[in-house]
């Protein structure tokens, strides 16, 4: 693709978890936002896309007896390639937890489902498999003993990077939701567990929207991992800062969300643009072409930014002149389209 | 029942939504986090709790054949009585919204659903019909004319309460949830709209943790309502101030809930103490007993607030003083159970 | 000023509060975050400002001696007008509240300090007189009768205003701080006052940020406010929705500052857009021109939104098609100025 | 002291940070909420309690003039100790940032100016120095290089705990205030910062407030420093969540700083119990009495908590026996007094 000046624009590769073209149900709706989408035609629905790479596959897949051959030829039909796969250790089994589940049956089950993922992940060729224990952490205050949780997760955690060594594992932290409180809840306390793991196929999935409504910076947050090695994946979205909206990314933190992606570019990142959008009322195949239209802007804006200046208002901390090389750099881009 | 002194207690009633004892799902756990529950399991359920005087009913009862008659049957059987009926405008065909939805049509259902639970209250003898249009309101910025959105929630609510001048409605404000933004999202704005509708027979349910993670002060909240004459109903739980968590009554805030109970008595608002729990890991048979073990000791505690020394510290603004009383009560009671 | 098309752009009137070019202090650097500054030397800097028409002035003046017509004086010198004057009623002497202050004579300075305050803008030709009781309120749970603070509230400004007939009176309403919750919290609580007190010079001082971090969406509490007749007035900034950081206009939340003055014009309001920033750290003169820079900017896309495509969208509640008409507009115009 | 059964009650030391009894001021009331206040008077204040042991002295003292020795002395008049000196790194010379600040100046003035309080809190036999660097952080999107902050934070506090290896310095995190956005702003992030600093005379302050409002579970914080060797300090106070209030221990928050002085006293940890409170428009003296009150309270509670039945409880992970368990010992003790 070439703008307006006629210059070829090489764009990263775009992504998306499979789930964003799935059925979403909440605790009201509990019928469901739409009918059931099974794999198939989830997959479908991103290969329509028509700017999607990749995508990160729930697992196991739906419905039940479908195969990791039958899945690689859909994606291959849509010109798509599995990133990653996203063992379901959230769902009614693993509600009370799935490594950190009172019951070591429970906590033996989410190993053993992981590391079912982590065979097709293997077969599928992914980047990585990805960790997203949701249900692991508590509500009450005195529920837990929360040292306990915090064994019980590393030592999940080191079990499957240890018997997967060629694999790469990739947490996903996240503060809240489904549990109240959970166990990977920021970017510094998942550091913290992986140096304690001490392997070096474990890293951090920094999903934009849980590091903004956990209250941090998420470029400040994307650098420190990355100045660990550690940083393996992300995933974009947006939200009102008080819960995980997953809404169409940029569509309320603009700034932050250039912020971030100039955080990722200007350390050397080259991972995959990804999105983790649930548009409940919207079409899901637009939704993501909405999310897609503004990384590619985000994108163009950011070869306008004038990085010599804004290093040197960075060194002497200035915030309007970064800013104002900032908003000068992104809201020059749209047009352009 | 006495306690220690001798004194018999009279409690208030106690109450609780049905879907306290029904099946939870949310976004991750799509399978549920149990079986499905029928009204009349749910029914059944509520009656063990042993403490339950009424429940508010969602309509339509589930499974959809079970007619009025038979729920009437149901909670005889249970000595518990219909409070309310709540009109389920919030699922998969009002999910762009009810009484806003972009479609006539669709608004028209909602109405018309609402109309038929209104019957349903009207012969199950209930004291009022609850409105939460959990839909009704907006996603993202520049998407809604806020003012229309306006304008057709008070216009339906109008047409509701004109059309069964005999029944009394209760709208149930939140701030968000699972619209991003709700059109009745505090007590001052829904109160607002009560005054511009203009009829009698129009309230609020106030929603304790609704109030407190939408920033107000309940205390505060319920007493404006009443000062109007327009406090219906009343739900409580509780949550950390970020999410309508429903956890169980006072598990984290218990001076605040103090409080609120305490503006309550003191104004003499005598309707029933109703819980809107959702106990998603917790047995809801229990957690409901849990909530009312913690309702009936602040009942008791309020009997201990020396009201006068209270009057005499409020009147004075004395924060220390203020604090000092209610803890006084309140950290003495449990042993009397 | 015409645009790169050679069209004249006619911008709105920009103004600020003169606090924005005072001296700024915090529990921490109690030594300041810089030296005093007096009332005429925070015009002179208002005045540099090059694109200010308007300031709201704190009264009493500083130092105390200081005349209305040397005020007066030194605005003309400057070319500025006094849009309002904000009397000082939440400093020591009132910081355990203005209107409702425990002390009947604390509460009396507090009407008189207003009325005083309200002569001085009678003479400066204000548009109107603010009111922020910002000590009005309480801190901890219990502390305070919230039924007798309310109307305490709501008989002073009606005295006010009825004393004052021929001015106009502002509430500024905020969630919280200085004290931790205040009376006049929302838009929708504060047009519930005003329509109590039933006078037609009493309105609303809408602040974005006030309004943002209290959860509302700022467009639809200024509809609100503008369908009463109420708006009086707007100040802008910006936060992380978290607390008022009267941080510059425009640097976190663009795309919603852009949908509040979008309906701010859509409903045919004209007034002043007023600067209510805290540039604590950066140089107060040059904080003022990047708000009105980015102000400009919002104006100008304010013209390029193709409003029938918008409506349409809107009728439809249609997110995705309302947030690109929305972002085409806004991240086009920068590279104008 | 004896309780009910007559069984002697050994209570933990109490402290205070001597702020809690000095002069008070905000953006708004800028003439401070009380006249000035010496470091003696302050002191002296402390003293008035008669409950406390130690206090953490600001430094340099007030006025500038005042010795080591007379501080010493008027501690000593008071039967209080120093335990820690918090150099003031966070007034107009650091309003820019200390360790952080983008003057090299600047910088080493923070570090020459915590090295002369740790010389003052050596003479003074104090636990250790805190860390305050309260104004070490960004305010807005793009404003700073986050590394490079990091680095700099890292590199100042290895510089003094290596200048000083006789003493220990405790980094007090916090998330914001007065900074937009903190570089230690959580317990783990703390924690990592200090494992690459690599020393064992570093460790944390953790501030229960800060903690809450940061979205941590205090308890789980305690644990996680703990279990590192890293918990050097704490203070106490609460707050609503959203902000730093500093408010009175247990107002707001009871069960959850029960959970949190619970998780200490299982965890063997034996330091002060020290307050962190701002009682802006409350007596100071009083104020520290009725947090005191309340940790004596909770400190007899604990003493009630049926441990056995509880680490079942936490085994098992049972939310509702947790709970159940914890009011009990809770909602008992008051009465005792």
């Amino acid at each position: 693709m070439a703008n307006q000046s006629g210059i070829d624009i090489q764009y990263p590769k775009f992504g998306a978890g499979i789930w964003h073209f799935g059925r979403y149900v909440d605790r009201y709706a509990t019928d469901g936002y739409g009918p059931p989408v099974t794999t198939l035609q989830a997959i479908e629905r991103a290969g329509q896309v028509g700017e999607l790479s990749v995508v990160d596959l729930t697992y196991p897949f739906d419905p039940p007896g479908l195969t990791v051959d039958e899945v690689a030829a859909a994606l291959k039909s849509q010109d798509l390639r599995a990133i990653a796969v996203t063992p379901e250790i959230y769902t009614r089994r693993f509600s009370r937890g799935a490594f950190t589940n009172p019951d070591p049956q429970v906590r033996r089950a989410a190993v053993e489902l992981v590391s079912e993922g982590a065979e097709a992940a293997r077969r599928l060729g992914c980047d990585y498999v990805k960790l997203w224990p949701g249900q692991d952490g508590w509500d009450y205050p005195f529920q837990a003993d929360h040292g306990e949780l915090w064994r019980w997760s590393l030592d999940a955690v080191r079990e499957l990077a240890t018997a997967f060594p060629d694999l790469r594992f990739a947490i996903e932290y996240k503060p809240r939701e489904p549990r109240n409180r959970m166990v990977f809840s920021s970017m510094a306390k998942t550091l913290l567990g992986i140096e304690e793991i001490g392997l070096p196929n474990v890293g951090v999935l920094l999903d934009f929207g849980h590091s903004l409504y956990g209250g941090e910076s998420p470029a400040d947050a994307a650098r420190l991992a990355i100045s660990r090695g550690r940083l393996f994946a992300i995933d974009v979205n947006d939200n009102y800062r008080g819960w995980d909206d997953d809404m169409v990314v940029g569509s309320v933190h603009l700034t932050e969300t250039f912020e971030f992606f100039h955080a990722l570019t200007d350390a050397g990142w080259d991972g995959v643009w990804q999105l983790d959008q649930f548009p409940f009322r919207e079409d899901s195949v637009e939704a993501a072409r909405a999310g897609i239209r503004v990384m590619k802007a985000i994108h163009r804006a950011l070869a306008q930014v004038d990085r010599q200046a804004l290093e040197a208002a960075q060194r002497a901390q200035d915030a309007l002149g970064a800013q104002r090389i900032a908003q000068k750099a992104l809201l020059t881009v749209m047009g352009e389209e």
